[in-house]
């Protein structure tokens, strides 16, 4: 087995001056802001760029603007890495950004060490993973693969549409817009196994004292809005009861109180989904157009709105649970003589399994590493998510394995995310083992 | 019995020259503003002076901008009616209006009858009744007996404050900061008795196809906001569970649902009130500063927020109902693992009965005049209820009678209100019956 450690050092040094690329006011509290195909998220992958240049790797860009790093030399198969560098407005600087630098690190540590590869070494950064901006997640992974719909280039942000934002990235929107992967299918299947690391964005490892966590499964998510219509009011005037109150907010309310029993029920007959109510009567949001805005504190509301989120690994689980919890919503709103609406508005299917070969490696080498492990599912989407279900020319799928690091608190998309150059070290080292390791055989 | 018949065409006469002032975007479908201490208030106020003026009446304002209409002739007691003329923004124009023009409608028939009256005729136009501007209601009102908090001064609208906007009106703030009644003791002690005619801003009277609501009560209401403050988490990293979810929206839908089984069981042993949420999450609330904007649709909500009314008309009441459901709020948040604060920003006590002998003889009027009749409390506060709790020189209070008149589908602060001339007729006519009957006994 070949182990490298990497250093703590080694991070904070590659972090020094993406601590700086896109921090907002100025100051770390304010968190940053790199959106997708921003001149930040360009700034950042030149740094990259600039950093393996030097160290003598090679770069090039795929049409969509995906930056790829290489080990030098000419290989038919590829151990690969890869992850994003853009953040949501106000985020951190360690979801995406710490399995870019963790990959970066693991591929000058083995270039360095002089192994005698028998795969190539691949680190990808991927535009635009995060949704915040443009409503649409995993711009870059999904671009290449040619899986991103082509309205997404008319999603726009700040007034811009993301096919301006690309074009002015130097990126091609004409891929997208056509279809077509802006990978080929040779570099495709030349994919033997793809690694990301990354922050937890949970409690579970630091919960546990632990510092890896093998990623079992991704989940996917399914996201609505529920608009309920109900009749304005007198507050003092209109007596209690559903004959003289079609109340949108307390029909919302009993509505959530029976969600949040459907699900309790659903996992304990052996789903694993979870289901959240985010936002609740949002100034601002896209869909319907509802008189929220006539609401009033002196009213019996005429208007709610819900997001409505539900997610989980198994597409099918997801799915039966949604149908469930939408006759759920209607029953409790017809109670109410409220009327509904429910928009759903994204919905990707999970990964139910990633690779148990890499699963197992992965153990075994965290062991070998000395570094405390678990198994655990991924409650968020990542690229490596996209990646896990390209099928390649052969029939197979692409061997996916993800590695989790510790985030303090849990915290994400805020300025107090938060990882250790210890925490990424110790998921870098894991990650160069495994790369190392696989690049080595035969 | 003077049965005097006003009718609708001298109500729609009246209404005439009102449809104009105060108009938004000079179309009826937009609604009416005519904000308290405002041109537009004050150009309805000089409507009804010159039409009263013409017609014979005499005219005067009082010291905080109030107009007083009286029949000529000098009178020791008088039989008064009042309301108001403001609007809240975007409102209709029979919610107080209605009750100025049946009562000029009443002065005016009476004064043409030729009645020998034993006690003088008062219609008063009390200023700004409305709260949605400057955060305080009945103003005029209360400022004639002295009750408005000198606090009220500093309230704005439109960032006016409400002592600037009444010296733009030559009304004078000062008696407002000394707390010093705009109305003189013996003028006070010279009411004998006070009706307020108003739209019922309910359906009751409406659904039971009833002429005339006479008014037995009316409520109070106390008001808060209650935040909620839990801990925002990734919606998918975060598994299901108090024990990792401290999710506020999650524990406001609880807490509501909960809310309303408590006033259900207090009405159900005989408690009469009502209880609204009718604003959730608002994106802008006087009081605490909520971290709402930090919610999104992929998190657990760190922070909620809802305004809790309850209303009945006797205080004792709602204070001891209010009692238990702050202490069920607190409860059921803690089971959240999510923590409280309420802030009570407004209480004001009902009035348990209006006068029985005036409740009665509407009843017997009503029955004479032919007009169908029910009783019921109103929900709404109005400036009769200010009248109703002041205490004349010999320790009584003064006798006020309320006559509700139907509204279409029980709509009000709306475009959308609406009473016919026909059914106001009908009020003005018990109101003229009632002022002329009284005023001319010994």
């Amino acid at each position: 087995m070949n182990l490298i450690h990497i250093h703590a050092q080694t991070i904070e040094h590659l972090y020094a001056a993406l601590n700086r690329i896109g921090l907002l006011d100025g100051v770390l509290n304010s968190g940053f802001l790199r959106a997708p195909y921003s001149d930040a998220e360009t700034a950042a992958i030149s740094y990259i760029q600039q950093t393996a240049t030097t160290a003598g790797l090679n770069c090039r860009s795929d049409a969509v603007g995906n930056l790829i790093v290489e080990t030098p030399g000419s290989f038919s198969t590829w151990i690969e890495t890869g992850s994003h560098i853009d953040t949501v407005p106000g985020g951190g600087n360690f979801d995406g950004t710490a399995g870019v630098v963790a990959g970066l690190a693991a591929l000058l540590a083995i270039h360095k060490s002089e192994t005698v590869l028998k795969h190539g070494l691949r680190l990808r950064i991927w535009r635009g993973e995060e949704s915040a901006t443009f409503g649409v997640t995993s711009i870059g992974s999904k671009a290449a693969f040619g899986e991103l719909d082509a309205s997404a280039l008319d999603q726009t942000y700040e007034g811009k549409t993301l096919a301006d934002a690309m074009l002015e990235q130097q990126a091609d929107p004409e891929f997208i817009r056509l279809g077509k992967p802006a990978m080929d299918d040779h570099e495709r299947d030349g994919i033997a196994a793809f690694f990301e690391l990354h922050i937890e964005q949970g409690k579970v490892l630091e919960c546990s004292d632990t510092d890896i966590g093998i990623v079992t499964a991704i989940r996917g998510s399914r996201r609505s809005w529920v608009n309920l219509h109900g009749t304005f009011d007198h507050s003092g005037a209109t007596p209690m009861g559903t004959e003289f109150r079609q109340d949108a907010n307390l029909a919302m309310a009993y509505t959530m109180v029976e969600l949040d029993q459907l699900i309790g029920q659903a996992n304990n007959d052996g789903a694993d989904l979870v289901q959240t109510v985010g936002l609740i009567n949002p100034s601002q949001q896209s869909g319907f157009s509802m008189p929220l805005r006539d609401n009033a504190l002196t009213k019996v509301s005429g208007a709610a709105c819900f997001s409505f989120e539900v997610r989980g690994c198994d597409a099918q689980s997801v799915n039966s649970y949604c149908d469930r919890a939408f006759a759920l919503i209607h029953d409790t709103a017809n109670r109410f003589g409220v009327s509904v609406e429910i928009d759903t508005f994204s919905d990707q299917a999970g990964i139910p399994a990633l690779n148990s070969d890499l699963q197992n490696l992965m153990a075994e080498t965290s062991h070998a590493l000395n570094l405390k492990h678990i198994t655990l599912p991924s409650g968020a989407w990542h690229d490596a998510g996209t990646v896990a279900r390209q099928v390649r020319g052969d029939g197979t799928t692409i061997p996916v394995g993800m590695i989790f690091i510790p985030c303090r608190n849990g915290i994400s998309h805020s300025p107090d995310e938060q990882s250790s150059p210890q925490q990424i070290a110790k998921g870098a080292s894991l990650l160069a083992a495994m790369m190392s390791e696989l690049a080595c055989l035969s």
